[in-house]
């Protein structure tokens, strides 16, 4: 057993606090990871808070997860002591099923095991997650994080990064096409350093003007204010895809007319409401409402090539752990540029 | 000028009665069309009775059109007199902006013109569509129907064909694809007799028990009572493509649960209000919900020719001029096994 130090909250009201776990000693195929940072994302404060259905509680949230390999099952090949190493939103799938077998195990028929207020694939362990300073994962579903990045930086790249590079990539984006991304939060922010680094035009819809320097600066070209109904107008037919990170219920006809023919959008923030959709808004030029979840291990090792590559990184906040349930505040309220990341040396 | 006759509504709440009217002699490139059928589709009395905004009366319904061509225009290569005909729901369009260029006439950017209810390019003659003896149509508009075919069951093609062909076609229907159909009526059985002609695996889902028979005869290997949600658990994740025709508010998320990963399902119908969508049941699973508008009429020949070879055409009621009135109450019931058509000698 390892034994590890972190942060959870034991019931749906109480704020986060120092926590004591175990960790799995390795098995033949698992890596031990010594956990150097880990991101908060939205998702942790809604399974902390109970806020997507019951937690099972303690709860220990984290699923932006880097760190350096400090051990290894004797099977594990892919990894070696000294390794950097990413965990993202899951740790295990069946591996048997189709949507495994084609590299989507974020959608296993049989069993995802996610990264923290899950079980394992026995059913019974629980899965405890990143604000904590050692984890235990299977080879398999642990990523390879190349050295020289700035790690703080690379930590959300495994959530806030793949959810938005995935819609990114399938439908198309590159030189010559015109994305528009609806909200600049994190994962805002990262759709439009990802859509800009595969070379399409960027046009960023915010409800905050203050955004707008920010947005230019993060590579957008074009910054539409959302609550003017002509700049709607202004930009009809005019966009390829839109990746919509909002999380609060929205009317998507607006962004739905700036799409060209055939266009998409595509929905990666979950509103706890339902939102109303009028069915000319899509007959109406052909077009897409779609849907996408974070993405598979194949996947999401190319999204980390590629922000290596390209330099694309999460602009984020670091903080010491005993910060965490502050920084939950301010993300509520939309005040961190753009992530925030806690420091597992302070666990 | 030609002289026709033709039914017309007079106002939102007159009934439908004859209409004496004049076609222009054939334009250079022009066809002149002696109507034989015309269907009556969902669409006429939604416009009849203003019920999609404000109708300029009289109006003359009616895109679901086959006759002869009994006059050409000198440049017209395209048609000789004695040849069949099909027109459908536009009859000219800019032909220069880029869904123009790209088959796509519905969707032209600068002037569609529609059948019935529109007006020509120049923007003040008015356009009256089939439910007449004649029509004049410019030549590139005009569809090629082929000899030896039942013409009274080729009419509804026009508008309920290949709205329900061209998303079936773009989302790649063929052997080894499973797909579903949301309501059995005029536009429903199109969409099963193509699905299955395309080779896929066809399930109805429809509201009434006493439309299973049916559904089979005209293809469809399954078939849901929507009322009962087992049915939908039971069909989690088995299909490739939903075509859905039902033009009343529903809920969608309990037909997207019935899609595979990446599935699409595609909307036909027009209901008159929003319908509620939740973003998670197009999240999990990364699915589609879409929209489709008839086809431009390069693909509305394309299926004209797969129907004459497949054989495949509409279940119909033929009915005289006389008859429209009561068809349309019959239709609004859902009272009709599946398309009224108008034998236009009867005018």
């Amino acid at each position: 057993m390892i034994k590890a130090k972190a942060y959870a909250a034991q019931s749906s009201t109480s704020p986060l606090a120092p926590f004591q776990l175990e960790r799995r000693s390795p098995n033949p195929n698992d890596v031990v990871i010594q956990i150097a940072y880990c991101g908060i994302c939205h998702s942790d404060i809604h399974t902390a808070r109970g806020e997507w259905g019951p937690t099972d509680y303690p709860c220990v949230p984290g699923h932006e997860i880097v760190g350096k390999v400090i051990q290894v099952g004797k099977k594990v090949k892919k990894f070696k002591v000294g390794d950097l190493a990413g965990v993202g939103c899951f740790v295990d799938s069946c591996g048997k099923c189709s949507p495994c077998k084609s590299h989507e195990e974020q959608f296993c028929e049989n069993h995802a095991v996610y990264t923290y207020a899950s079980t394992e694939l026995d059913g019974k362990t629980r899965t405890f997650g990143g604000y904590s300073t050692h984890i235990t994962v299977k080879d398999k579903y642990v990523l390879k994080v190349k050295k020289g990045l700035p790690l703080e930086r690379v930590a959300p790249l495994l959530c806030a990064g793949i959810t938005t590079y995935s819609p990114l990539k399938r439908y198309g984006t590159k030189k010559g096409k015109k994305v528009g991304v609806v909200g600049l939060g994190g994962l805002g922010h990262m759709a439009v350093k990802l859509a800009k680094a595969m070379g399409a035009e960027v046009t960023v819809f915010s409800t905050s003007p203050d955004k707008q320097a920010d947005a230019k600066r993060l590579g957008a070209k074009n910054f539409l204010i959302t609550k003017d109904p002509k700049n709607f107008s202004n930009y009809a037919g005019k966009l390829d895809l839109i990746i919509d990170t909002v999380s609060a219920e929205h009317d998507f006809a607006p962004y739905l007319s700036t799409l060209k023919i055939g266009g998409i959008m595509v929905l990666v923030g979950v509103p706890p409401e339902s939102s109303k959709l009028r069915s000319t808004s899509l007959i109406g030029g052909r077009k897409h409402l779609a849907g996408s979840l974070i993405g598979g291990i194949k996947e999401t090792q190319e999204m980390l090539d590629f922000c290596a590559r390209k330099k694309v990184f999460s602009d984020i906040e670091l903080i010491p752990a005993e910060k965490i349930n502050e920084a939950y505040e301010r993300t509520i309220k939309g005040q961190v540029k753009y992530r925030f990341v806690i420091d597992a040396e302070t666990f």
